[in-house]
């Protein structure tokens, strides 16, 4: 945790924040501060800047922030994937909310398995969790949004082609002749990622009459999470 | 598993190897090959390509290997790590060898808790595990190296600079002043990082001493799965 986020509706009318449970138990047996020192802190969508600790007691610790500093300006690329196993699912939200992307499509796919929609970890309350576990460790306040799309036709039929009218669309794509761009030009940019086995022919094909371009990686076969931080790095 | 990587001391007088457990287990009901059929294959630090399946029993599978083609070219690039938390570590030597690397040093760092170097997480037969799981998701036959150097000061004192006389020493310090470049000249290079909360300033002026740079990945800060494959990127 580099950085406490707090919500603007829970500020007390003096300004202060109350913090308890882990968090102010990592504040008090882990950073080991006391009355008086300064927090790294930031307000949902808003501010950075640090927090003074006020009080600190057995049950709570109240701190008053003191935020001047705008956010790390957000990535200028979507993320849009096809639902991995939920578990990697879960844990991309979090790395693509630590690399500062903003926007992430969840869509299907031939090779997503249907009950993953159904699980737990892509539900609401966890997919915030891990939006703020990101948040907290790349020193960052902007939410990310995140979208589902269950269908794949209308959505590579209707939605993708807008997208990628003002956004350039690379389809990381294996097998793809072209290589990845190191340098990619400074353009709002997407990169569509596919399941583990990738996209089918007939779904990489509405992919690109949507107006993405395939690009593969390397040489070598990534695993879903790998390719997305490799292809984010050359945005960043 | 998109390869089946074998071991040229288990082939049998008649060239063929067998595959009992998981894997033929795996072969069998997942991707459901039958006789006559073929499947990836590899021979550990050899050629790639493909393996006829001779015969199927409950017990074990035999294949006939057929193997033509040379493994993917080996990423020219080092990777120096202070160790993680062994499950970090462990994944890590997963991720470097499906990124390519070849050469991966462990070594001490003031942030490094000594008993980290005890854990079974990072003994020979763990690390051995990752770095065939990692050429099997990768499609690739070479074993990286993996050296553990607990010596912190003699490493960087008596063998980091002859490394660093041969290759390009990109130190990943989030606080430097310069980026790490994009499309980086096409040289040997190592990239050096460190543990969560970084090097200490002696260690940081050490390393430097020594012929590494330092670069920052941007604005925000990430944790050190992240930083490694992102650095990696720029040089596949």
């Amino acid at each position: 945790m580099n950085l406490i986020l707090f919500d603007k509706e829970k500020q007390r009318p003096d300004n202060t924040f109350s913090i308890i449970g882990e968090k102010a138990d990592h504040i008090k047996k882990i950073l080991k501060l006391k009355k008086g020192d300064f927090l790294k802190s930031g307000i949902k969508n808003g501010l950075l800047g640090k927090s003074k600790i006020i009080s600190i007691s057995d049950k709570e610790i109240i701190v008053k922030p003191l935020l001047d500093t705008k956010p790390p300006t957000p990535l200028d690329l979507i993320l849009i994937l096809a639902l991995p196993r939920p578990k990697v699912a879960r844990r991309l939200i979090y790395t693509a909310t630590c690399l500062g992307i903003k926007k992430i499509y969840l869509i299907h796919s031939k090779r997503v398995e249907k009950s993953y929609w159904q699980s737990p970890y892509i539900g609401e309350n966890e997919i915030n969790r891990q939006i703020i576990l990101g948040l907290e460790q790349s020193i960052d306040t902007i939410f990310p949004q995140v979208i589902k799309k269950r269908g794949f036709k209308p959505f590579t039929k209707d939605e993708l082609p807008q997208i990628l009218e003002q956004n350039r669309g690379y389809l990381l794509h294996p097998y793809s002749k072209e290589e990845m761009p190191k340098n990619p030009p400074n353009l709002p940019s997407a990169i569509i990622v596919g399941p583990e086995g990738g996209y089918i022919p007939y779904e990489t094909q509405a992919l690109i009459n949507a107006g993405a371009h395939g690009f593969n990686m390397g040489q070598r076969i990534l695993r879903v999470e790998t390719s997305v931080v490799m292809a984010a790095s050359r945005f960043v």
